[in-house]
């Protein structure tokens, strides 16, 4: 699109191999307040795509420090050097958890209410640029995604993003593990369906200080996505389900208000994009599943976080 | 009440000298999550009462970092360690800030709409509360109070709580300061109506996992306060009008539900509260006004706090 792209990162969950050769890439965290402002400083950014996260919303609870760091303070770090360094426009990728307990399929009408800290974070991070468009003037555009997968993705995090979770576990020779009975229902959203709807939106002043929801209409149950998963990766279909956990037992969004304002439509299906998927995986292999090391909270943590 | 009491407190906006001799006392901060976790450890905590804090609501939206860190970080490092240690209730002094752009009197059930970072933060923090109770089984009681007043406040921060920065204006010969018109209404409550109620409540299984208003029911309009204070403190009546700031116009609530569930009434008028206060200020004489050293954005802050 002709412009100068910064693209900052801490490698906690990406690689280095993912960044476009034609971006500046500059290896370091949201959360270093210092490098934020030295990398603003030093160039007249104009526009700010912040997707960086912690996205692990069943953990959240039990990181609840480590998320409001990652999730919250990281974000205040660039809205603070948007609104000193003038930007244009700070686009924010928040979460379809910030809908928490409103009825699916939920729409950007609805007055959010989180039910975990990962939700409470993101809602906060919307909430802080909403009054600093009304106090500094600082536009902002926010989408929420929901249950993004796709190539590149990083499959070794067994905390989220299950389809790559299902991979990996089928690489490794391992059973694929669902939360109790797996009729929890999710909108799994490819990520070419995604992205360039966010990489375009800075273009179109039209949408600036609004909140669209993004991503697929078509809602599948965990047990459906695993079957799925298991057929394009040419395996014989084996589940373990484990206790259940504290979530939503259904959410997914509609998206209404993205198809009448940009004409938005998801094109793929869930099973098209996991077969793309599944045969970048089978290329790349498996990939070692880290443990998170500092749990806040054990009471009540889910036994395979435990293992 | 037969308690032994524990207080922590950093000292950043209070006084060893108010502290009762009959408690232990500790100074620390809320942030230092390893002193949490060893008094904790090392003593039977049954109950928390938290009420650290930076409120000043005004000055929040110039130190977002800073106020997410201090009043929410905080916060967490607090709940991490109740729901670890079992404690079993944990009271939290939130705000009337988290109501914002609700209409006057807020009442409980209205839904929060925040409009400066001080309100988000608390906002969050009772999120943060709900969900713990849910699942980890963490009792809370969360009280919004507002515009508390008395002896022993630091009539030194010049970011909060008019009736001592007037105060101290005042001993200091300065004209009082408002922003504004001064037309700007806020219901004043006095320390001594607000303290017992948050002391009592846990002995009180019944309105555990509740949020309650509690204050005075009367609000005032800034210029009245001014006038107030003057006569209270024995000069004539000197203001000196700045430029508006981001504030809600009007901010008083309803105490409905705290009248009806615990007969509470707050007894003292303003008249009488800064009148005692008063006497107090006088014999303690003025405090020197420190300057908020890490401003973090400078963009429309009042140009009062840039002096």
């Amino acid at each position: 699109m002709g412009k100068n792209v910064i693209v900052l990162d801490d490698l906690s969950g990406g690689f280095k191999e993912n960044v476009n050769p034609k971006a500046t890439f500059i290896k370091g965290s949201i959360l270093d307040d210092k490098l934020i402002n030295s990398i603003f400083e030093s160039r007249q950014i104009r526009f700010v795509f912040h997707l960086a996260a912690y996205a692990a919303e069943g953990l959240s609870h039990f990181i609840k420090k480590f998320n409001c760091e990652n999730n919250l303070i990281g974000s205040i770090n660039l809205i603070n050097a948007a609104v000193n360094h003038n930007v244009e426009c700070f686009v924010f990728t928040s979460s379809l958890a910030v809908y928490g307990n409103n009825k699916c399929p939920m729409s950007e009408d609805m007055i959010p209410l989180p039910v975990d800290s990962y939700g409470i974070a993101k809602l906060a991070v919307e909430q802080e640029l909403k009054i600093s468009q009304d106090l500094f003037g600082l536009n902002y555009i926010i989408f929420r995604p929901h249950n993004v997968y796709g190539e590149k993705q990083n499959i070794g995090d067994r905390y989220r993003n299950v389809i790559g979770i299902f991979m990996n576990q089928i690489m490794n020779g391992e059973p694929l593990t669902i939360f109790g009975d797996g009729e929890q229902t999710r909108a799994f959203s490819y990520i070419k369906d995604v992205a360039p709807v966010i990489a375009n939106s800075i273009f179109i002043k039209g949408i600036y200080n609004q909140i669209f929801n993004v991503g697929s209409d078509n809602h599948n149950t965990i047990n459906e996505v695993a079957k799925e998963v298991s057929e394009a990766m040419g395996v014989g279909h084996r589940v373990k389900h484990l206790g259940e956990r504290e979530e939503e037992k259904h959410a997914y969004c509609s998206h209404k208000k993205i198809n009448e304002v940009l004409k938005f439509k998801a094109k793929y299906t869930l099973s098209e994009g996991i077969k793309i998927m599944a045969e970048w995986a089978k290329k790349q292999g498996p990939r070692k599943s880290k443990k998170f090391k500092n749990i806040e909270i054990r009471k009540n943590l889910p036994s395979v976080w435990l293992e």
